[in-house]
This record gives C-alpha cells, structure tokens and sequence, in this order.
C-alpha cells in the first residue's frame, strides 16, 4: 500500500476465515441415520453443495469449510437450516 | 516373565490387533459416488456390518476397524471383497 490515498479509504473488509463448521448428529437406529443421509442428498443436490460427511451406523457427522460456508452465505441458501431441521424430525 | 517355564511353553497366541482398514475410493461425478455410496448401503444391511464412512462430492473413505475386521473374518464375509467390486463397475 504505497498510495497514500488509502489511509482515508475504508477499512477493508476483514478476511475472515471461518473455522470449519462441524455438526454431529446422533440417532437411534442405522434406519434413522439412512433416512436423514437420504435427505440430506436431496438437500445436497438441491442447493447443489456437498459438504464433506462421515458417519457410522448410528451417527453423522457433516462438515462444512470455510470455503463453503461462504459460498453458502452469498447464495443466501438455508443449507444449514435445514440440515437442522431433517435431523430434527428425523429423530422424532 | 518370572516363571522359568515359560521358556519352554509355546509363545502365547499372539494378540493381534489389526491396524484399521481405510481405504479410500475417488469418482468422476457426485453421481458416481451417490450411486456407490447407496450400493454400499444395500451391503451393510445385506452383512449387518457398518463401517464408518466418509465421503465428499467425488470419494468415499470406507474405515473397517480391527473389532469390524474381526468380525466379518469370523463370518467368512466377503464385505471387503464385495466393497472393492462396487468400486470398481461403478467406475466404468
């Protein structure tokens, strides 16, 4: 920054790097955890984002980067709420 | 070791532990690896086994721990086998 001029410019946005979110949802049965991956596909393919997922019989867990909360962010897309909501009702 | 005799008896059977299994498996398109993962699914409930998996838009990471490995050799499963050729066609 050798131009003088941007000591009066506006600060600039801060980079922030979001810490990669991770969510852990835990559920009853291996039929319970089917069904919630299943949805979570449709939601996947529907907002066409694919956060890395790992999970066993009776848990998942869903990451999701700093990258790709971003993305997220700027296509206002309620990815993340509606994650909650599936395990929500998924663990009825 | 402070019996003597234990230098003539035959060395215990050994305690194996087997390292975790991980392998991993990388596809051409999130389709590819859906249709993977869904196949992968069909196994587990065919073998009542279920391995920790985790996955991305384009791979899959199949963890088979020693307790999981032991278990599927006591049934003469062929998981493993089974897992590598859904692999492989789904590949193709």
């Amino acid at each position: 920054m050798n131009d003088a001029s941007d000591l009066n410019a506006a600060p600039p946005a801060p980079q922030e790097r979001l810490p990669t979110l991770n969510r852990r949802f835990d559920f009853g049965s291996y039929a319970e955890t089917r069904h919630f991956l299943d949805q979570m596909a449709d939601l996947s393919r529907r907002e066409d984002y694919y956060p890395n997922v790992s999970f066993g019989k009776t848990y998942v867990n869903i990451s999701i980067d700093a990258e790709g909360q971003a993305a997220l962010a700027e296509r206002n897309s309620s990815f993340t709420s509606e994650m909650e909501a599936l395990a929500a009702a998924g663990k009825a």
